[in-house]
């Protein structure tokens, strides 16, 4: 029996608006035992996920998750390497997906949720964060459960996704396009993101929200309309969008990730427009379909393997900068998947 | 063949915010000839209908129905009286729901959407205005089409009524409460009203939202939260709802009266509740359900004589004061129905 030195970050105060990476958060370390219980694993964490709605975990309030707990380690999704298992399910060196929060090591029970990702080979581990993670099936199931897609998509169905740039927002996008072949817009914070949406995930158009002829623009891009509306950023765009929206249009409230840090959110003044086009916003949350992941992930993984879904991510390197990470991801730094990498894959004990 | 001296009122201006009753509309009185084309019908204009949607209809924007245009006599729905007829099917002192607009007489074609109403004796003809009006079929489809009243209704089912001693409201509210036997909270202006609500109306709370402690009154009424919100007024109370909405639970967005007269309307703050409830806001406009208006005609009138289904009319006296009645209507001036009376019938010639 040993201990390993662990590094861990964890919340330190609730943010009223704007997350301070240096008073929101706090680092310890702290001593870990190896010592293992029947079904435990230990597990080396390899990156950690970076996801909007942490921001949504972090306030006190009623949600669809417990908020996260003042000096409890920050949730998060991360892809970890087993490194020590008293479990016969579990070998060292496999990989998994599991929830054990921002720090470098955590032994896990068998109650634990973990899923095993060395059963997909060549799909890049940390893809089981992204494209094959929450964020990708939350657009698959945003836009089928909630967009009503199947009954909607092809050709003369005009979809705008904002955050399309994003680990979601580019999924969405992409799964509208090229899988119904709806006319797909793409909103997006920069000329960079916007020529990746249209040079490289192949969307219709892209427009940059920060242009001062934005709305022009989407006016212009969206001439019958917008039958579905992905949303993940709220704000003036959802507003913009509320004034394009078509008869029996469906707005699927993803996030709303440019409201998030505000005390109290301005909301869309335009909602009105549900009334005069018949028109649902709808919220939801991806673990509600969590019985059909498996469906999803199988479609998923095909259409990547056909090269219709694309995924870029954004790494940023050690554990200590992941405070900072999750402010750049309010910011808009990120193209696709903003990832920590805490550790490399010991890929000698790799199954 | 002779004139008839016919007093309009027409859209002068369209206001910006508020109306303003001198400059938004202009009386004129034309000559109206009685020559009728084969088919045609004279009518005098009884009772005047004044909604909530005429706020919109003065609008020029793109919308469910064309904007009344400047100069055009102002818009709504009617109950007249056949003063003369060259149309077998319709006979001098029948009465008939029509869409005259704010005037003194009408002739209308045989094209013109006209209902007669001679047909239900023991109710009242002003009703057809109310609550086997738009009004009440309003309430109806939406409990039914958008709240999914059948599925989720019962004594397990929080309804919440914004606008709930208006003409649309109480008929929503006592649908909720005496139909599917829910708990149901009713939304008003005053303590007259919310009297009536639970008085006279049987709903189960009725809350003030000009109280000091209205929102803590909400939560405190709203134990298992709000399964269904049908919502009259949009602004604050919208807000407030959906910090109580439930899982899945459904808004139905009938109206926003309280934000009609604003240049740009201050949107749902709290709109993301959406996400985290997995809830739904949802627009509807009556008129999609026009084929549906006879059984939903039918089951209202059966619940008016159950005693299920009460309403009270505020009634103005007067073309002239129908602009006036309009802006008290947005002041909340009214219980029920808010009705100009303009003519009395001519019983003597009534079938």
């Amino acid at each position: 029996m040993g201990f390993i030195k662990n590094t861990q970050i964890v919340l330190a105060n609730r943010p009223v608006a704007e997350i301070d990476p240096a008073t929101t958060f706090r680092k310890q370390q702290v001593s870990l035992s190896d010592d293992l219980a029947p079904g435990e694993i230990l597990v080396k964490v390899l990156f950690i996920s970076l996801d909007p709605a942490m921001r949504g975990w972090m306030r006190d309030v009623r949600s669809y998750i417990r908020p996260v707990r003042i000096d409890e380690v920050m949730r998060s999704a991360d892809v970890c390497q087993i490194i020590k298992s008293s479990n016969p399910d579990f070998k060292v060196g496999e990989l998994i997906r599991a929830h054990c929060g921002w720090q470098e090591y955590s032994v896990l029970k068998p109650s634990d949720d973990v899923v095993k990702i060395n059963a997909f080979p060549g799909i890049s581990p940390s893809t089981f964060l992204g494209v094959l993670g929450l964020t990708g099936l939350t657009a698959y199931f945003g836009l089928f459960e909630v967009g009503e897609i199947v009954k909607k998509g092809g050709p003369n169905c005009t979809v705008v996704v904002s955050g399309a740039a994003g680990a979601t927002g580019s999924v969405a996008a992409q799964i509208a396009k090229h899988v119904f072949g709806c006319r797909v817009i793409g909103i997006a914070g920069s000329d960079d993101k916007c020529d990746y949406l249209v040079k490289e995930l192949g969307l219709d158009v892209a427009l940059n929200y920060k242009s001062k002829t934005f709305f022009k623009e989407l006016h212009a891009a969206t001439p019958k309309l917008i039958d579905i509306f992905f949303d993940n950023t709220g704000g003036d765009i959802l507003d913009g969008c509320l004034r394009r929206i078509a008869f029996k249009g469906r707005i699927i409230v993803c996030g709303a990730i440019s409201t998030y840090n505000d005390a109290v959110p301005k909301g869309p003044a335009y909602y009105s427009a549900l009334i005069t086009q018949r028109a649902r916003m709808e919220g939801f949350i991806v673990f509600d379909y969590a019985e059909q992941y498996g469906k999803a992930i199988e479609d998923m993984s095909k259409w990547i393997k056909e090269g219709k879904l694309k995924s870029r991510e954004t790494v940023v390197h050690g554990i200590d900068n992941t405070p900072e990470a999750l402010v750049k991801l309010f910011k808009g730094d990120n193209t696709g998947k903003m990832l920590v990498k805490v550790a490399e894959e010991d890929t000698k004990s790799r199954l």
